[in-house]
């Protein structure tokens, strides 16, 4: 029997996960829900998302594509007390909390959330995790070439900016350093590339109210530059981007991992969408609960287990 | 309360595994099980294998540390009716049919068997799964340069060849085109290195005779050269290795992972211990059975569930 598939939030991560979820035959996907009024070029039912409750019992399993910001912590709430859940919250420091009250919920309503199912956090946490038990020394992530969302948040939040994006660019030399074991703080990790566009005449106050935001830039390598909404509209079209994680240990034992992607949300949407299977196997386990990458056995991911073991270990 | 550990074997793998749980403090290291009349020199007790026995309920967990030829199997199937055991059995091809006849054992004597829980298999399955997992596409492994175990047996059971021993270096030209999903059986992975000390004057039989060992070097790129026993007992003594795993998919997604180790008997007993935590996880939850890596959470690894989310997720 086809697992039934939900669709929450219908951004670039939600579209992508609509591509995803269509391209396999043991999913169906039964609707998407949002806010806006928009229509799927698949043809995908699209529901107000207040209408969730009527499809209690039609659809297994909900993908939420929302926003880390805003949507994805009080809606997973509420839909794991009707359904199981799958979100890519991405909100590091949160993570425990969001996944905690999960627990509460899920426990009571005897359904299953898994939690940060993305790249970073996700495929990243997995990596730099295993990377700590092989090495006992803390792994470095660096970014990029690429754009960074909460970033670019921070910038259009600045009196006078119309709009802008930031890309983050990692520093080669911090990188070299780390695989010696040798990165220290002072050795910044990442430079920050701004792009701008204003109607404003005082530019030079701009540039530095954005370098001087706390956590996002100061104390920061930034750069900031104005350019054209035509400039920044291309700018904003590419979805590309990386991440590297390294571990040196004491032993001389050095691991590298690293991600070239084209597409952010198309790479996002592939790992989401490979959770719905470790949700068969929780629940055919009998398991209930609140769940991350981390607490996820790789074989999980997987129909076969037995195929598995033979093509992988 | 600490985990009462027994090792078996005292090769280049049990000493260094010795090494590691001698250093935490959440391990008692109660025996050591040897063929060979040997001593610690950090003074653990040294048992003929055969008392095995005389250690049930004295012992929790033991680390099979024998050759993955002749010892693994039957030691661990022996050992898993009294003790919880943990291998790094890495004949690949035998994985399966050794897990499924541990499966049997473990079911009936309430215990618990992971096996292959080295680098690769280990480590590296468990990435070959998840680079799969994201791209949809069969990841490519490449080894070395470093010494091949198996392939070193093979070229010492040729006639005429007194000792040798066989370096594995993988084809940058492969792994060029593995990052284009592109590499094809045409192009080699790996070049062959074997060196050979001999007392026969016929080396070109040799030669001959070891380029055509089916499996191991027939069709390959193989270079054989003759040496004095100082020069191989140098070689020998080069514990290094490295590897790395390449998979890129339709979407323009590349995902490549690296290790560099100074010494493989080191490396390897760092992640075989490492699955010491998860037999107590496996324990605590009543789980009984035989797992691979790839079966088990990467949260199994830690004690703290808890602490690992908010560090690594």
């Amino acid at each position: 029997m086809k697992v039934k598939i939900g669709i929450v939030g219908y951004g670039n991560l939600g579209k992508a996960t609509e591509c995803e979820v269509l391209k396999n035959s043991r999913y169906k996907l039964v609707a998407i829900f949002s806010r806006r009024l928009v229509s799927s070029k698949f043809g995908t039912t699209i529901e107000p998302y207040e209408n969730y409750l009527l499809y209690k019992n039609k659809i297994d399993v909900m993908l939420l594509c929302g926003s880390s910001k805003n949507d994805l912590e009080p809606q997973t709430k509420e839909l794991a007390q009707h359904f199981d859940c799958i979100n890519t919250f991405d909100n590091h420091s949160k993570i425990l909390s969001h996944l905690q009250s999960l627990e509460k919920i899920t426990t009571t309503s005897r359904h299953r959330a898994i939690v940060s199912c993305g790249w970073d956090p996700g495929l990243f946490s997995i990596i730099r995790a295993l990377f700590y038990s092989a090495t006992n020394q803390s792994p470095h992530t660096f970014w990029g070439k690429g754009m960074s969302l909460g970033h670019s948040d921070a910038i259009r939040r600045v009196a006078g900016v119309d709009d802008g994006v930031q890309f983050t660019i990692p520093n080669n030399e911090a990188i070299k350093l780390a695989r010696q074991n040798k990165l220290t703080s002072s050795t910044p990790k990442h430079f920050r590339e701004c792009f701008v566009t204003t109607t404003s005449q005082d530019k030079s106050k701009i540039e530095n109210d954005i370098k001087n935001i706390p956590n996002y830039f100061k104390g920061q390598p930034v750069s900031v530059k104005f350019v054209s909404p035509q400039e920044l509209l291309k700018l904003k079209s590419n979805t590309s981007h990386q991440g590297q994680i390294v571990s040196k240990s004491f032993d001389e034992e050095c691991l590298e991992f690293k991600v070239k992607m084209k597409s952010n949300p198309i790479f996002t949407a592939k790992i989401m969408t490979r959770y719905i299977e470790s949700i068969s196997h929780l629940k055919e386990k009998g398991s209930c609960g609140a769940f991350t990458p981390l607490d996820i056995p790789v074989s999980y991911l997987f129909e076969n287990r037995e195929l598995l073991i033979t093509k992988f270990c």
